[in-house]
């Protein structure tokens, strides 16, 4: 993040961030104010990186999600990347654009500051300096949209980070906490006429305030017991998927031993899941061990959810079956997000 | 970079990429198709991270740059930060958002393949490996643009990177290459009435195809000569101020000195010397050195030019003096580039 000319404007924001954000860790040799950050990651281990978007009218809406939400989002999204490859966050970098109307006006000011609020909470939480970025003005005049983009800087022991790509047949599968909860978040969200102006906890908002699991992964990382993990970002099928095809493997899911999250449960067995299956956005982890490896109940507080098992990889067969009480095996199909697919198709999530 | 449903859209994209980029990076262990990307810096290193916007109406124009060129600045704005601080490019990130229309029609898909084309020949250059990132549909609707956020991550040993505070009084002023010829090139083509179809070389396009100056800094570094560095983004005089403050020093510049770019010269001698002063994305670098270090007349083949001094900070002077021949010093103000600065400062520059 560089410091640019006038205390009015672009300055100014990156003065208040640097304030609002100052960092004692000790991997962070120099932040905010150079043309780059310096970090220093401990020694003997690799470094992990990833990239975000959240863009307003495609992964929020001002109308419909609080800003602290938009910003506690934001962070998550890098962070449960991190925690899918098991990584500990080492520092994070936001480039931000904002409507120029914002900067000067009262209510675009609030925003903001409850904007980075929400990211600090959740950067305090997780001990995450934001480390540098860049800031612009928002192309599109009175379109202007707001626009940001958070990398995730983290590291792990040499070759220990979990792939996706590390998965055998006979493997067991497991969740952690609970799915479809931030699609029925989400659907009452849009459903109602008013905006939520304020949110008094974060607790239990699966869509508004995801925890990203990075206690359960780094404790997975230390026993050393998972094969193979993906966070679940665009939906248990889609990212299941994704699973088994870089590990080269087939998946059988026991309907009847979905983990449902009870704000989904409310819509009745049907949309419950569909939401479990296929809502996204529920940053809960994806994980694969040896069938013989013996699991807790719950790692770092959060229950883990035996759902079903891997098979040896046959073309003749579906890459996932579904495995449906009283009625048998189905094809388990990808219904998740894909962002450059047709709109009819995603026309649900417009939010997201 | 993540890899999502379908090939017709986002997946077939990221596929392109994954191929176009392909890698055989010692550094990057694992590239684009799961959570993160794996990097391993050399050991005894740091890692120095900076990001930066490409934003379609900010800082490019569809009817004004060629597609080639956008590419090539998107990844030299990044490059030009790792210089800045004498480290070696190790891998970039990029995310793209880009209005669904482009990935459906010809004249799209053309831009976004010379998109890339422009920035792999300057990726391949530096051998800079694309490990990742993450790809969104703009948002907007018809009113949707090109959105580009750039990351690089460098390294350089332990406590060597030159950062902009390590200048002394009494410090010599260098630049590198010359100055002012990107926005003559610019002011030059947003005179034109045509866009720019076809570029035959991108040397001597000092706007379109800016010299990120690595192996400059990368010599500097191993002479253990510079004491501050900062590249020219946003105009010599914006970026001597950063470095004036952040080393708590003033500075005297040599007007005559001023290696001035043959095609800011062509606009005759005042709008010459305000380009130099005052035109951004020149992308040379500004270092400091002892006035009593040997300096070569050029380095890595790229030329380097004293053009003044450092001073004890007194706030009674100006943080910046240009000594005018004929006429005596004068002080010289900040007259670059802020993105949320009011619209008439930055009128004339709307195209970065």
């Amino acid at each position: 993040m560089k410091k640019r000319s006038l205390p009015s404007g672009e300055l100014g924001l990156i003065e208040q961030i640097q304030r609002d954000f100052a960092t004692n860790s000790s991997a962070v040799k120099l932040g905010i104010g150079d043309d780059c950050a310096i970090l220093r990651p401990p020694a003997g281990c690799e470094v992990l990186v990833t990239t975000d978007f959240t863009l307003e009218g495609r992964h929020f809406r001002r109308d419909a999600h609080p800003p602290e939400s938009v910003g506690h989002r934001c962070l998550a999204r890098g962070l449960s990347d991190l925690a899918a490859m098991g990584a500990t966050p080492l520092a994070a970098f936001l480039s931000l654009a904002l409507p120029s109307s914002m900067l000067t006006k009262a209510e675009g000011r609030t925003w903001i500051a409850k904007f980075f609020s929400g990211l600090r909470a959740l950067a305090e939480l997780h001990s995450v300096p934001l480390a540098g970025g860049d800031t612009s003005e928002s192309p599109g005049g009175k379109n202007a949209l707001i626009l940001a983009d958070i990398v995730l800087i983290g590291y792990a022991p040499k070759g220990k980070a979990l792939r996706r790509s590390g998965a055998f047949p006979g493997d067991a599968l497991y969740v952690t906490g609970q799915l479809g909860g931030a699609a029925a978040e989400l659907a009452g969200m849009l459903g109602r006429r008013k905006r939520i102006a304020s949110v008094k906890t974060t607790e239990d908002h699966p869509h508004m305030f995801p925890e990203p699991r990075l206690d359960v992964a780094e404790a997975l990382l230390r026993r050393g017991v998972a094969t193979a993990c993906i966070d679940i970002s665009d939906g248990l099928s889609t990212d299941l998927a994704h699973l088994c095809r870089a590990s080269g493997v087939n998946a059988e899911i026991e309907q009847e031993a979905l983990p449902i999250h009870p704000l989904a449960a409310r819509l009745g067995a049907k949309s419950a899941l569909h939401a479990a299956l296929h809502g996204g956005e529920d940053y809960e982890l994806l994980f694969t061990a040896p069938a013989s490896a013996r699991m807790p109940t719950s790692l770092a507080g959060v229950p883990l959810t035996r759902i079903g098992t891997l098979k040896a990889r046959r073309t003749s067969q579906p890459l996932m079956t579904l495995l449906v009480p009283d009625s048998g095996p189905e094809e388990l199909k990808q219904g998740g997000w894909e962002h450059f697919a047709k709109p009819s198709r995603n026309a649900k999530k417009k939010a997201r």
